[in-house]
């Protein structure tokens, strides 16, 4: 057996609870290594005298490991646990905090064996049930549609024509109220937006005042209209929150430009001296840009400010959660604050991080609910763009990300293919429209979220920033159908809430979602040769759904 | 190459910030398989154009593996690394997110290399420095010494007799004070305190008043003397924090038993039903002990009264930290509020966790600055003791735990041989005065606190509660000269701030600490055989340190 291999940690995402009264236990084993792993467990004060087994299952694997889960009802809140492990030799080992070994001295057990130590509701992740069902819609409002009859001086881009970073091409808020039925007939039940508050930029990453929207997106009437219409048509809605950097416009560093030290803001910012300075660069900035200081997320009176933004739009215009810009450069304090500020307005507002590396720190329950799952997204680029990943390569690829996380996470993912930092997945899969459908099913079939950029239906193409924030094409196009098709698929009970389980079988990529009395399976044949499995036949680069 | 073996996760303790310039990278690796790491990293918006190399070496090994390790004074805050293996037969890995890989396109780095995004300054684990220089002695207040002359018609046990579950034998807070010269001479320089509120055990872990301390040991009047006392000398106060559970006499739980739902403390306690039943016991408590009832803390009133009571002996007593009993089964949330409210007191304000257990999901900076170090005790039981560890494996497991947590955690560990929750570990080495001084010495070399349960200097024997809990006998024992002449070591600065280095050399067990010239080594021998290292010869059962 190998020793190296063995993992599981208590407290963490290897164990778990799921609700008060139910935890997850994890134990990772090298592949194909154990015939059998038993949790033995027991109640925390009493695991001496005893005891009771329960088998556990490997619900995935990846390139390296089997992952043994089990889930387990408490009568006691205090769970003391250790693993029995067999060997495909049939050989036994106990499995503690000291390791794998031959014998166990259970008299000695609360010196080292696991333990879930109480069950507090207050430390158990909870579970934002909706976003398992949503479709949501990502716009770069600047380019999606132009509803208002506003100044359109600052319009600087025709419609259509290609964008730079420094392109107006006036789309807004109200032409997204406008637009609202195509979204809801296409199967959106969520929209994001990117920055709508009042910003020089076309993007609004910039942001000098969180209080307004944008005069040129409409301002907060054309907001209050916008959700006025999502919530008659059942449209929830996310907002950016830009929160590790602002505008230098924003008055809070005009103020520090002028007074510098004296200045009640100077601490506000990150400031290596008195006033701040772009040459050289004294202060601390969003990636190398000087125009974007960032905030200083700990400083009280900062959290104050910015948490009383987050609480602004949720309070007076009923937002249903946050798309956290740069999240992973703020402070976990910060984060920690936030959610506590945010949360008491309900549970279902939701907490999403810009996070595009393994994020366990952040996803414990004391901070965000989710991240934007970038990991998928490189898993879909390397299979269906790259080919650098086999199917049964892929498969691996998702039950390793699957076991990032703790399941309730897993289930609030905001999976998505490409957004307005990267290429468009249509243009890096060689401007392949079944392609780009594959990998929208497979997305589709993901635990979580389902996130569209603008765009993909259409389907728009694009390479990086600014080529993927295009301008919307309002004409007809066949593949809208495809698309709207496929989502439908999202109303599924075992697409919500049903386990997954991934496979490669005769060449097929296969996703199963299994629940209470509903199976739903997705084929998917990345190949160019028709290929079958469980009944089911696949053309060259298309995909099957059956539901049963 | 094991590729199961090789462990990294940034934003963890393989990952981390020591101050706000400077972070701590470990990787681990199957033991003796890697000839090199290389640390590949650079700017996170600039890796793929600019990158540096540094090499990381091995700073400790268990049984199955390498932990390799590097220090990093950043230039930018933003951080984004993989690393660069070579294994004995000079084949090249890449290790990033996506594990273990022949090639890297360092051009898409952006999903999937390892980063600390920023580090900000509040997510930082601060040290609390005197931790790492305290020899803590510990009390168990009702049988080190009489010092008052009040009421002694509650005492029920002679001095020295042997003690039962509820044996009062009188000691009190005036004894500590009149004994606080003894106990300086000793070496001790901060005292941890077992409960002192009021209670009607000898142990005072059920309390039915957080404000006042227990009339048998003096009131607060005797504490106030004691902590007077105390700052003159120069010696620090921890007290024991019971904020699990409480005395089913105090105020709000008798509300409760009388009132039912309808009392305003209902929801302070987990009450299934309405009025708190024994028979059957329908509410959570400690243990199996129904006249414990466990706090609520996750209702923000508890947390409220909690933490007052934590603010209210810092505040007027200036004590110098707590020690939280049962901590593990204590949310995570609470625990946040509370260090949130003891540090703004300073950061010198200790806070201990009673976890036996791994607790690394309690020791990020956001919760403890450590924990009662068990792991150790252990380790040292099965090393003295039980002689279930060999030398060798006593080096790997103590390698293991260093690895478990922060640098800075391991610097404040509270380490300890026993305690009153245990046997005493002179018992368990069957009387031998030089096993236990051995295992005193290893704790003195241990970074972190050092622990002395009261009695160990004379020695006291003890095998489970309430024979640990024995009355001090003060007549004078040759012994305690010996624990004297040791303690002093512990003023040297490599003990306090020196890198730990375990080593096994012809048989003798051998401990470094190594610091800005001087570097103090422990040579233990724990053999029937006089054994000779570096120039060093130590007797059978004998200890010998040496300063350079």
């Amino acid at each position: 057996m190998n020793k190296h291999a063995l993992y599981h940690k208590s407290d963490s995402l290897f164990g778990y609870p799921i609700d008060k009264d139910t935890v997850e236990i994890r134990l990772r084993a090298a592949r194909g290594e154990l015939a059998s792993v038993m949790l033995v467990y027991g109640k925390k004060h009493l695991f001496a005298q005893e005891r009771k087994t329960l088998a556990m299952s490997v619900t995935a694997s990846d390139s390296l490991f089997d992952y043994f889960t089990v889930r387990l009802k408490l009568v006691d809140k205090r769970l003391a646990y250790i693993f029995l492990l067999t060997d495909t030799d049939g050989n036994n080992y106990y499995y503690s905090e000291d390791g794998a070994t031959e014998t166990y001295d259970f008299s000695f057990g609360f010196y080292n064996f696991f333990q879930l130590a109480y069950i507090n509701e207050n430390d158990v992740m909870p579970e934002v049930d909706w976003l398992g069902r949503a479709v949501v819609y990502q716009i770069f409002v600047d380019r999606f549609y132009r509803g208002g009859d506003g100044d359109a001086g600052y319009i600087n881009l025709a419609w259509g024509a290609k964008p730079t970073p420094k392109s107006f091409a006036g789309g807004d808020l109200y032409g997204i109220t406008a637009k609202l039925d195509y979204l809801v007939d296409l199967g959106v039940n969520t929209l994001y937006l990117t920055p709508i508050f009042t910003s020089v930029s076309n993007h609004k990453y910039d942001i000098s005042d969180y209080y307004n929207v944008d005069a040129h997106f409409g301002g907060n009437e054309a907001f209050g209209e916008l959700m006025s219409a999502c919530k008659r048509k059942g449209v929830r809605v996310i907002l950016d929150a830009v929160f590790n950097h602002c505008s230098e416009d924003i008055a809070q560093f005009r103020d520090v430009k002028e007074k510098g030290a004296k200045s009640k803001y100077h601490d506000w910012f990150v400031i290596h001296g008195d006033k701040p300075t772009k040459k050289p660069l004294n202060y601390e900035v969003f990636s190398e840009c000087d125009y974007m200081p960032k905030w200083n997320t700990a400083n009280p009176e900062v959290q104050e400010y910015l948490c009383g933004v987050g609480e602004y739009w949720i309070k007076n215009y009923g937002i249903d959660g946050w798309r956290l810009d740069v999240s992973d450069e703020v402070s976990h304090e910060f984060w920690r604050k936030f959610r506590t500020r945010i949360k008491a307005f309900g549970s279902d507002k939701a907490l999403i991080g810009e996070n595009w590396h393994d994020s366990r720190s952040y996803l414990r329950g004391d901070q965000f609910d989710s991240i934007m799952n970038y990991a998928f997204t490189k898993a879909m680029l390397d299979y269906f763009a790259h080919g650098t990943l086999t199917t049964p390569a892929l498969c691996d690829k998702l039950n390793e990300l699957q076991m990032r996380n703790m399941t309730q996470v897993n289930f609030m993912m905001l999976n998505l293919l490409d957004c307005h930092d990267t290429h468009r997945f249509y243009t890096m899969c060689g401007k392949n429209e079944n392609k780009l459908l594959n990998a929208l099913a497979v997305e589709l079939f993901m635990p979580g979220a389902t996130m569209v950029y603008y765009g993909t239906e259409i389907p728009l193409e694009g390479g990086y920033d600014p080529d993927s924030r295009r301008c919307f094409d309002w004409k007809n196009h066949a593949f809208t159908g495809r698309v709207k098709e496929l989502l439908k698929y999202k109303k599924l009970r075992a697409l919500y809430e049903g386990d997954v389980v991934f496979a490669c079988e005769n060449g097929l990529f296969i996703v199963e979602r299994k629940t209470r009395g509903q199976t739903a399976t997705l084929f998917v044949n990345n190949t160019d040769k028709s290929a079958s499995a469980r009944g089911v036949t696949v053309a060259p680069d298309g995909y099957a759904i059956t539901v049963e």
